[in-house]
C-alpha cells in the first residue's frame, strides 16, 4: 500500500484524490494546501490528515508526494521530497527557468524517483496511437501535426504568471511531439499572434502560435495552438510515416447525430480538459504507484520535461528573433 | 457504333441521351414522346431524329430501343421492339400486374436481349459492397438492412398512377435486396402507415412503409422506406455476415465540415435522385451497350423485373392482410 | 444514506457494487448468493455482510434490495422484499412468464418502489438521443431502426435457459422500442433463424431474428438482432421523424484512425457489454438511488418490464405462426 | 461559340479538350503540341486541326488559347497570344523566376484577359469552403492548416527540372492559402527533409516540407507537403476563425465501411489527381470561357501566379537560411 502524500489541493490536486482512491494499491495519507479551507475539505472527503506542505515532504509515514502546486514552488518542493527519499510526481512545468531545472536535477540523488504530469502520453487515444507506431503500423515517422486549442483563454491575471503560450499551453504539445517523433528535435521556427484578445498581446503573450520543429534526421512536427475553440476542447495528433499515416481524433461530448434541412450533425467536442483527460490523470497516476512499488522508472521524467521546457524556450526565441532557433543536445 | 432509338424524352430519357453522348460505341438515332415538344428540343440536342415510338420500334437503322415512357405502356413496347429484334433496355417497374408480365415474358423469343434499369446495382458504392461480399470479405451474407427515404413525396396524382409505395418506390430495395442476398426471399412481412401526408393514406396508399423479407436458407433482410427525408436522399445498404459487416454511407453534398457551438455539421445528402445516381445511370447504359455490342446477356433481366414486381404484390398483400406471404418459386 | 442489499454476486451484482461505492447516498450492508464464495469475495471487497437472500429481504437495517439472481427468482424476492418495505431494483427480465408479472404486480402493494434494469435508458448517448427528441429536435417520431449484434453466442447451456433470443436478448431492444416511440405497440411482426450456429436452432431457439413493431397511430419499429458480430457489441438506434432523424452511433475501442495501402482503419467497437454499458449501470443506479431517497418514482417500472415481456412473446408468436399478433392493451 | 487553341496535349491538355467538348458555349479549333503525334491524337478524338504553337497564338480564328505546354514556355507563348488579343489559360507556375514573371506582366496590355490554372480554387469541396468562409460562417479567419500529400514522388527527370517542391507542388497549397486567408501573406519559415527518397535530396530537393506564413494581421498558416501517401492523394484544408472552424475533408475512392476483427475500414483516397480535380478542372475552363463571353476578370489571375511564386522562393530560401524570410508587399 503506497502512502501518499499531496501538496496542492486544487483541481489537479482533487482528480489525483479521486484516483487515489479508485487504486487498491494506494492510499491518501495527508494533504496540504496554501488556502486552508481548500486543504480541509479535500481531506475530509478522503480521510486524510491536513498537514503542512514541509512536513508531508519529511513525513515517515509517507511514500511518495504527489506536487500540484504552483510552478515557481517544484523545485523547492521536489528537493525537499527527494531529501527524504519520497517519490515524486510533480505537475508541469517543471520551472520556467531551465537553468534552475538542470540545477535542481543536478542536486538530485540519482536513485530518486522523479515523474512529470504530462498527462496526454496516458491518454488512450494518444497511447493507442504511440503503440502501434511502435508495432510499425506505419513504418518510419515522417512528419506530424498536432493541432490543441483550448476553449476560451484564461484571465489575464493567469496569462501574466504562466510563462507565455509555449510554457503554459503549448509545452503540452511539445512534450507530445518529442513522445511521438522518438527522436530530439534540433531546431525551432516559431510564430505567435494575439487574435483572440488583444489585451494578451498587450500583455506581451500571444494567444494564437505555431511551431515546426526538425529532428537531426530530419523529421518534422508542426503544432497549431489556440487560446480559441468555439467547439470545445479541440486535441488532435496526426503521424505520417513511410507506410502509413495514424490520426488520434478528438472526443465528443456523445454519439448522436442529428440530420435535418442543415446537414448532419453530432455533438461539440468535450470542452474540460479534466472531464477530456480524466481516463488519463487516472492511468497517469496508476502507472506512477505501480512503478514505485515495482522499484521502476517512471515516464515522463525530470529530463523529459527539461528538454520540453527547452523547446518551449525555443519557440519563443524563434517567435522574436525570427530566426530558427537550433537547441544544444 | 450501336444505333439507339429513345421512347420518352422525360427526366431519364433525357438522362440516357446524355449518356449516349458520352459513349463512344453508342448514338442516338431517334426519340419519340407524346408530348412532341419534348421530342423535338430532345432531338434537336443530340442531332437526332423525332419519330413515332411505333416506328423506331420497327425500325431497320436502330439497333436497341430504350423504353422510358409511362408504365403501362412498357409491355407493348417492349413486344414490339423485340418483334424487330431490337435490344432493349426497359425502365422499372416492368408492369404493374405480374400476370401481364409473365405471358410479355412467355411471348418474347429466347433471344430477346431484355435488360431493365434498376439502376443501384450500377452505382459505385452499391457495386463495391457487392463486389466485397462477392469476395469473401464478410463471409455468407445473414442479415440485410435497407433504407431508402425520398426527400418529398410526389404529387398525389402521381401517387394515384403509381401502383402504391411497395411497386413504386420500395421496388429499388426489393431489387437491392435480390442483388444482395443472392438467393430468392420466399416470404415478406409488411406493414405501411401515411405518416407523411394523411391524403397519402386517403388515397389507399402508404407513405411509410417496412418489410422483412427471408430466404430459404435463412437469410433476413429488412427494408424500410419512407417518402420524407429532410435531409436530403437518403439510401443505404448494410450487410451482415458470418465475417463482417458492410455498410454504403450516404453521398453528401460536399465533404466540408463546420464546427462550432452547435457541434459539428456536415452538408445535407445530395437530394435529387438524378443527381445522387448520375454515375449509375451512366454505368447502366454503358453495361447495356457493351453486352448488345457482345452478344452477351445484360444483367438485371426481365426476370429479375417480374421477381421485384411479385415482391412488391407480396408485400402489399401482407400489409393488407396481416400474415405473412409465401411466394411460389 | 441509502442502505443497500444485494441479491446476486455475479457480473452485474459486482458492478452494482461497484456503482454504489461511487455514490455518497448509498452504502452497500449486505450480499446475499446461491456460490458462498462469491458472496464472500465480494462482501470482503466493500466492507459488507454476507446474509442469506431472505434474511436480506427481512432485513430492518436495510432500505433497498438489488435483484440479479437467475430470472425464475425474481417474482419471489420482489414479493419478499416489497413485504418488508424494501425499494427494489430488479435485472431484466421480470420473469418469462407474463401472467406470472401480472399476478406479482397485483399483489404488490401501490406503495412499492419497483425499478428494472433496462440500464440501455442511462446511456448516455441513447439517452442523449431521447432528450433531442423530446425536446423536438426530429418532430413527430414516424420511423425507428434498432441494431444490437451480441460479440458471440452465449453457451447452449444458457440458451437452453434463457427464454429464447426475443426474451433474453431483443428485450432491450423492445424496451428501447417503447421508450423511443413513446407510444405503445399493437401489432408484432417477426422472423427468425439459426444462421450463427445450427446447434441453437435445434434448441428450439435462433440466433438471429428481426421484428416490425406498430402503434396505434401508425408509427413504426424494426429490430434486428444477432448473436455475432466480428466487428464488437454492435447498439445502435435511429429514429426518423417528421423534422429530421437521430442516430445513436456506436462505441468504438479507442479514435485512432490508420490510413495506408489498405484503406482508413478505425478501431473495432468495445467488446464487451459491461464495458459498453459501464456508465449506464452507474447512472441507473444512481437514479434508483435519488428517487428512493426522494420518495419519487423511478423508471422503468414494473408496468414497463411487462410490456417489454408482451412484445418478446408477441414476437416469438409471431414467429411461430407467420402472423402479425396484436397486443391486448 | 469561344473559339480556343490548345497548346499542349499532355494529360491536363486532354483534360481541356474534354472539358470543351461538355462545354455548350466553346469549341476546340486547333491544337499543338511539340510531339506531333499526341496532336494529331487530341485532333482526331475532338475534330480539332493541328497546327504550329505559334500559327495558334496569332490565329484569326482563335480566341482563345489554353497554354499546357512546359514552365519555361509559358512567358512567350503568354506574349505571343497576348500580342494578337487572345484571352489565355496557362497552367501554373507562370515561370520559375519572379523577376521574369514581372518583366511579362509589365509587358501586356492592361485588357489581356489571362488567367492561371490553380484548379483546387475550383473544387467543389474548397469552393464550399470557401463560400463559407465568405458568408462569415466561422467569423474572421484566424488560422489555417492545409495538408497536402501525392501518391508517390515523381521521377528524378522531372524533380530536376520542376524547381523543386516548394514552386512545383507546394505552389498549389501556397495559392490555396492565399486563397482562403483572404490577405497577403508577409512573413514565411519553412523546413524541409529528404525522407521518402534520399536521390532527391542528393538532387538538390526536398520531398518533405513545411511552412508557416503570416500575414501583416497575424493570421497564420501551416502547411504540410509530402511526396508520399500510401492511402492515396491526400489533399486538406482546415480554417479556424473567431467563430468556428471549417475543413474539407479527403475524397475516398468509394463510401463502403467493411467492419470486421481488425475494425472498420474505408476505402483509400482516390489516388490520382486527375480523377480527384476532374470536377475543378472541368469548372475552372467553364469559369474562364464564361469570364471572357461576358467581358469580365477571370481569377485567379497573373498577380496571383506572381504572388505564389514569390511565396515559393521564399519558403525555399527560408529553409536555407534558416531565417523567416519577409517578402516584398
Amino acid at each position: 500500500m503506497l502512502r501518499i502524500g499531496l501538496l496542492g489541493c486544487g483541481r489537479i490536486g482533487q482528480v489525483h484524490a479521486q484516483s487515489i482512491a479508485l487504486n487498491r494499491d494506494a492510499k491518501l495519507v495527508a494533504v496540504a494546501d496554501a488556502i486552508e479551507a481548500s486543504a480541509t475539505k479535500l481531506a475530509s472527503e478522503h480521510d486524510a490528515e491536513v498537514r503542512d506542505a514541509s512536513a508531508i515532504c519529511a513525513a515517515d509515514d509517507i511514500d511518495a508526494v504527489l506536487i500540484g502546486t504552483p510552478t515557481d514552488t517544484h523545485v523547492d518542493f521536489i528537493l525537499a521530497a527527494a531529501k527524504s527519499g519520497k517519490a515524486i510526481l510533480c505537475e508541469k512545468p517543471f520551472d520556467l527557468d531551465t537553468d534552475r531545472i538542470k540545477q535542481c536535477l543536478a542536486q538530485l540523488d540519482p536513485s530518486t524517483v522523479l515523474m512529470f504530469g504530462f498527462q496526454r502520453r496516458f491518454d488512450p487515444h494518444f497511447g493507442a496511437l504511440k503503440t502501434q507506431i511502435n508495432q510499425g503500423a506505419i513504418g518510419d515517422v515522417e512528419m506530424i501535426n498536432l493541432i490543441s486549442r483550448d476553449p476560451g483563454a484564461p484571465p489575464l491575471s493567469y496569462i501574466a504568471r504562466s510563462g507565455g503560450i509555449f510554457a503554459d499551453m503549448m509545452i503540452h504539445d511539445l512534450d507530445m511531439a518529442r513522445f511521438l517523433l522518438n527522436e530530439e528535435p534540433v531546431s525551432v521556427q516559431a510564430m505567435g499572434a494575439a487574435l483572440v484578445d488583444p489585451a494578451i498581446g498587450e500583455a506581451g503573450d500571444f494567444d494564437s502560435a505555431v511551431v515546426q520543429l526538425q529532428t537531426a534526421s530530419g523529421k518534422i512536427c508542426q503544432i497549431s495552438c489556440s487560446r480559441r475553440a468555439t467547439y470545445g476542447y479541440d486535441q488532435r495528433a496526426e503521424v505520417h510515416g513511410s507506410k502509413g499515416a495514424l490520426q488520434a481524433k478528438n472526443q465528443h461530448e456523445n454519439a448522436v447525430r442529428l440530420a435535418n434541412a442543415d446537414g448532419y450533425r453530432d455533438a461539440p467536442l468535450m470542452n474540460f480538459f479534466l472531464e477530456r483527460y480524466m481516463p488519463a490523470y487516472r492511468a497517469e497516476l496508476d502507472h506512477f504507484i505501480e512503478a514505485v512499488r515495482n522499484n521502476s522508472t517512471p515516464s515522463p521524467s525530470g529530463q523529459d520535461a527539461l528538454r520540453a521546457q527547452m523547446l518551449a524556450e525555443a519557440a519563443l526565441k524563434s517567435a522574436k528573433t525570427n530566426q530558427t532557433v537550433f537547441l544544444e543536445q
